[in-house]
C-alpha cells in the first residue's frame, strides 16, 4: 500500500518569541520540520505533502530542494481542517501519515509499527501511557478496544484517571480521510474542525481504531516553546549519544556531546567532553576527538589524534595524524597521512602531503605542501594581494624557515629551503636555499626609549 | 511605610575552608552579600544595615561604594543579639526586612509580598513547605494561625510531621524590634539570643505573624559550605537560563550556560553550549554566539555571528559582524558593522572601521583602523617600545601584507598597501606603496644541516 | 595477618565492542584494572595475583611496571574456576581479598573493614542494599546471620523481595581457600564452577559469614559496556569533585570537572567549568583556573591566575604569574613568578625568569629567558634547522621588539633590545641593539592589482 505523509507545519510558535517560523527552529542543528521529512523520506513515502501558514514562504525556501507539495492552509480553522485543506491534492488510494512539523523525533520504526497495525483497519494512532496525562486527550478503551478519545476538560473525573491519551499522530486510509475530512463539523466551544473527531466517525462505522506506542516518551513531544525545545534538544541528544556508545564509541561524559548530523565511526574512537560534531563527520578506528574540538562534514581516518580546542569544516585528514590544539582546518584543508598541524595552525583549501609538519603559528592557505617537509613557525602563505588568491606550492622535504613570508603565487621547489624571516617572492629551486634578509646592525651601549611623561 | 534592610553577614563560614569571610564567597560571579544588597536597593529600602563581624573589614571594602549602614558584632551571641547590635542605628519607625548574608536567592517579589503581608501586624516571615523538613523550626498553626515556631530538638514526634518551616527571613516593624529585642533572653542551651523569640513575643502580644512561601525553593537556600555553594550556582544558573529562554533566547544546553552579571537581549539570539556571560552584556537581534564563549562586558549588535572560542572583554562589535573563533577582544576593541576579526587575532584599544578584516593571526593595539582596510594574516602593531604605548593609524582602503610589523607611532594612508613581510617604521602617504625588504638570495645546491651526534 | 588480593581480570568484555581487553578501559584517565591495582598496593597487599584471559599480553604489559602476579585462565569456566587457577601460586595462610578488574571504585575503607569483619571467622563478603535487586543474587539472613546466597532465578517470590544483594567481592582466608576451591563443581545449568558456593561450604562448616556494606553504591558498581562505563565516570567524577569541594575547593560547576589524576590543592583554588586535571597537578593558594583549562603533570604556585581555554602539560610555573588565555605550556616550560604569558603563546623546554613577558602570539621553544624581559608579540625561537635543535638565551632586562626570529643557537644579552622584525642570526651584547631591517621603499599612487578575469 502506498503511503503519503501529511505534515501539519502551519502554527507561528508565538511562545518561541522568534520571528522564524516555528518548524524552522533547529533541534540538533536541524530544523524541525526537517527531521519530520527526513523520516517520512526513510519510509518511503509517495508523497509529502506540507500545510504551511505563518512565515510559508521561509518554510518552502528552508525546504525547496525536498519533493515536498505545499499546501497552503491560510486561516488556522483547526488540525481538521488543516488535513482537510490537502484533500484535493491527496492521492485517493494509499494510506496517509499525520504527522506534526513541530513532533520531530518520531522514529520511522514506531511510525512503521503505526502503518503495520493500521492497514487492515485503516485507522490507527500513536497513543502514549504516562503516570500522569493531565491536560491531554484520554483513550477510552473497553475489552482493549478504543471506544473514544475525551479531551481533558470533557473528561469524568474517572477517565482522568486514564493514563493513556492521544499524541496527535495518526495513520489513515486516503479513501477515508477523503469519506470523513468534508463531514468534519465546527460547531465546538473554539469553532475548530478537530481531527481527533475522525476517531468517533470511524468508531460510529464499526471500524477498530489500532494504536501503537513509540518505544520512547520523547518521540511524540511537541516543542512550543524554547524551554521545550532545549529539554528536546538535550533527550534526543542523550539518545543518539547511547546509540553511538552501544556502538563501541567511548564518549567521556554523553551529557557533554552535541550531534547535530551524522557520525559514522570506526572501533575504538574515543571522544572528549564537549565535542560537537556537524553535518556528515566519519571517523576511523581509534580516532580520538580532543576535549572541546568541533568537527563539521570531516573523514578523519584510522588512528588520527585530534588535540583539544581543534576546529574543522569540510576537511579530510589522513590515518596517524596528530592535530592541535587549537588547530583550524577550514574547508578544502586536506590532510595526508602523518601530517602534523599544531597549536594556532590555520589550513585553508590546502592539500599537505605524507608526513609533513606544520606545528606552530601557521597559516596555510590555497597551498599545496609535499610529503616529509617542514613548515616552520609564524609561516604565512601570502595568498591574497587584495583582489585576487594565488596558490603556493611547496615540494617535498622542503624546510620553511620561521616567520617566512611566502608570496603567492610562488613555488618553493623538493628539497629546497627557506630562510628564517624570509619573504619570498620569486620561485625557489629545487635543493636550494633561498633567504631574503638584511645584514644584522648592532649599536653598542644603545639607550632605550624612556618612560615618557604625560 | 518606609523599609530598613538588616542583613546578618557576620559569620565566619568555617566549613567553606577559605581566607574568605563567607559572605564574600561569589555566586554567579558576585558575592552572596552583593546579591542580597542588590535586592535590598531594587526594594528601595531607605536603610540598609549590614552586620558585620568576621573578616569585617575585607567585607566592607568590598561594599566600600555602597551606601550600607555597617554595625559590628563583635561576639556571635545569635541571630537575636546580632539584630539587637542594630538597634541604636535603626530608624524608629517603619518596617525591617531580616535577611541573611549568606541566602543571596532570595527575590525582590517575594520580599515585596513579605512587606504587604506584614504591613498590619508588624511581623511576618517567610516559609517554606518540603517534603521532608528534618532539622528545621518548624511552624504551628491552628486555624491556619501561626502558634508557634519550634525547634526541631523541641519539637514532639507529632510536630516533626509538619512539613512547613521557618527560613529566618522576617519582616518586622522597627517600633517592634526596639520594644521586643532587649527583652530576648540567652537563657537556653547554647546561651545564644535567638531572633525566633520574638515570634513567640508578638503571639503573646496577640499578633497575628504573617507568612508567605516563595516561588522557587533555592531563593531561601544558604550556604554553609563549598558543596552547598556550588549546587546553589547551579540552581540560580538554570533559573536564569530560564529567563532568558522564556525572553526568546535559544540556549543549546541551558545546564551550560553561565551568567555572571546581567544580559539584555534582542530577539532570535542563539548561544552555543558553554558560552560564560560576565559584567553587563547586550546581544542585539539574531546574534549567535558560539560554543565555549566568553563575553564580558561587551555589546554586540545584530546579526552578528560570534564563533566558537571567542574571548570579549569591553568590547563593543557592531552589526552584522564576523568574529572568530579564536578572537580575543580586549578592553576598548571597537568594531564597526561588517568587521571580520579571524582566528588567533587580538584586538586591543583599537577601533577597526566598517568592513575592515583581520582574518588570522593578528594583534592589534592602540590603533585606529579605517573602513575597507584589509589586515593581512602575521600582522602586528608595535605598539611599545619598552616603555611607553603609541598608536598606529591605518587609513580606510588600506591593505597591509602579511608578516607586517607596523611601528608605532605610524600612520599609514588612506588606499595605501604593505608588502607582505615589511617592517614599517616611517608613515606611508596616501595610496602609495610601502616595503621594507631586501634582496631575494638563491643558494643552488644547498646544503641542509645535518643531524648531529651526541 | 598477611592479605593476598587476587583480582579476576579474564573477561573479554564483548560489549564494550572494542580491541582493548575490558580491564584496559580508561576510567578517569586510568584503566579499570588499575584502579584496582592502586587500592590494593594501598592496603598494603604482600601479593597482587590477577587472572588474565582474553588480551592477556595487552593486559600484562600495560602493567609490566607493577609488582603482580600473572595467572592465566585459558578457558573462561566460571568465578571459582578463575579463583581456583590462582591456587598454585596462592600463600597458604592470611586472607585473601578477590576483588573484579571490571568493579574499579571499590575503596580502600570498604576493604578495611572487609577484612576486619572477615578476619575471625575466615570468610566474609560486601553485599548492598538497593530498592529494587532484581537479577541478583539475594543474601538471605536469620536473625541476621547469612544463611544462603540465593541467585535470582532461584530465588522464591518472598525471596526476590530480599533488598540485600551479593555484590561479588570476598574476603576468605587462604587456608579455606585451599580448601574448598578443589571441591567446587560445575554440575549446574551453566556447567560452570561458581566462586559463591564457598559461601555455602562456609555455612556447611557452621562459619559465620561476614558482610560489609559499602559507603557509597558506585563503589560496588560494574562496567560492561560503554553506557555503563561512562554512567561510572560521572559517578566517580562527581564523588572527586565532592572530595575537593570538602577540602574548600572553589568549583563553579562540579558536573563540569574531570580529575584524571591527582590533584593537590592550597587554600581558595578556584577552578571554572569544563576544566580537565590530568595526572599529578598541584596548585597553591589562591590558583584560579579559568574555563575549559586543561592541565596536565604541572605545579602551579600560590596566586597565579590562568585564564581560559590555557592547555598545560609537564609544567610549573611560579607564584602570581598571569597565563592566557589560549596559552600553551608544553614540557620542561618553568615559569618564575610573575610570568606573564598571554594568547597565542607556546612554550617548551623553556625557563623564563623572574616577571619576564610574552603577552602575544610567541614561540619560545628551547630557550633561557632571564628576568623582566619583554618579548613582542609573534617572536619566534628558531630552535630547529631541520635537523637539529638549538637554545636561545635571552638575558635579563631585554626587550624583543615584536615579528622577530630568534634563530638558534643565539644568545641576546642582558639589557639587549631587538629592533621589531628582525631576524636575529648572531649574538647581541649586553645592553645593546640588534637590528635585522632594510630601508623601507615608497612608491607613490601605487596601482594595486585588479581582480582578474577569470
Amino acid at each position: 500500500m502506498s503511503t503519503s505523509v501529511i505534515i501539519l507545519a502551519a502554527g507561528k510558535g508565538t511562545r518561541m518569541r522568534s520571528r522564524l517560523p516555528k518548524v524552522l527552529q533547529p533541534l540538533a542543528g536541524h530544523p524541525l520540520l526537517g527531521h519530520v521529512i527526513n523520516t517520512a523520506k526513510k519510509l518511503n513515502a509517495e508523497e509529502i505533502i506540507t500545510i504551511y501558514g505563518h512565515g510559508g514562504e521561509l518554510v518552502q525556501n528552508a525546504f525547496a530542494h525536498e519533493n515536498v507539495k505545499w499546501v497552503e492552509q491560510a486561516e488556522q480553522l483547526g488540525t481538521g481542517h488543516a488535513v482537510k485543506v490537502t484533500l484535493p491534492v491527496l492521492a485517493k488510494t494509499g494510506i496517509s501519515l499525520i504527522l506534526s512539523g513541530d513532533v520531530p523525533c518520531i522514529t520511522e520504526a514506531t511510525l512503521q509499527k503505526l502503518l503495520d497495525a493500521s492497514a487492515q483497519t485503516g485507522i490507527g494512532l500513536v497513543t502514549l501511557t504516562v503516570n500522569d496525562a493531565t491536560g491531554y486527550g484520554r483513550i477510552v478503551r473497553e475489552n482493549g478496544k478504543i471506544q473514544a478519545i475525551v479531551e481533558h476538560k470533557d473528561a469524568s473525573e474517572e477517565q482522568r484517571k486514564i493514563k493513556e491519551f492521544n499524541t496527535g499522530i495518526y495513520a489513515v486510509s486516503n479513501a477515508k480521510l477523503h469519506e470523513w475530512l468534508p463531514k468534519l463539523s465546527n460547531n465546538n466551544a473554539q469553532g475548530e474542525y478537530y481531527l481527533t473527531d475522525i476517531v468517533a466517525m470511524a468508531i460510529a462505522d464499526d471500524l477498530e481504531v489500532a494504536s501503537v506506542e513509540p518505544e520512547r516518551a520523547f518521540e511524540v513531544e511537541g516543542v512550543n516553546d524554547r524551554v521545550q525545545l532545549a529539554a528536546l534538544e538535550r533527550e534526543f541528544q542523550a539518545f543518539q549519544a547511547k546509540q553511538l556508545m552501544q556502538q563501541g564509541v567511548h564518549l567521556i561524559d554523553p551529557a557533554r556531546f552535541d550531534l547535530r548530523g551524522t557520525l559514522t565511526v570506526g572501533q575504538d574512537v574515543r571522544i572528549d567532553i564537549n565535542v560537537i560534531i556537524e553535518g556528515d563527520v566519519e571517523l576511523g578506528d581509534n580516532v580520538e576527538i580532543g576535549a572541546g574540538c568541533i568537527i563539521k562534514n570531516t573523514k578523519i581516518e584510522a588512528g588520527t589524534k585530534v588535540q583539544p580546542y581543534s576546529v574543522f569544516d569540510s576537511a579530510i585528514v589522513g590515518e596517524d595524524a596528530q592535530i592541535g590544539p587549537f588547530a583550524r582546518l577550514r574547508p578544502g584543508a586536506k590532510l595526508a597521512a602523518e601530517v602534523h598541524i599544531g597549536n594556532f595552525v590555520e589550513v585553508k583549501n590546502t592539500t599537505v602531503g605524507l608526513g609533513s609538519k606544520a606545528n606552530h603559528f601557521t597559516y596555510l592557505g590555497d597551498a599545496e605542501v609535499g610529503a616529509g617537509s617542514n613548515i616552520g613557525a609564524g609561516t604565512i602563505t601570502c595568498n591574497y594581494d587584495g583582489a585576487n588568491k594565488f596558490k603556493t606550492i611547496i615540494g617535498d622535504s622542503a624546510f620553511i624557515g620561521s616567520n617566512s613570508s611566502l608570496v603567492a603565487p610562488v613555488t618553493i621547489g623538493h628539497g629546497a629551503t627557506v630562510g628564517a624571516g624570509s619573504t619570498i617572492t620569486r620561485d625557489v629551486a629545487d635543493n636550494s636555499l633561498a633567504v631574503e634578509r638584511s645584514k644584522q646592525f648592532a649599536k653598542e651601549n644603545y639607550q632605550r626609549p624612556q618612560k615618557l611623561k604625560k
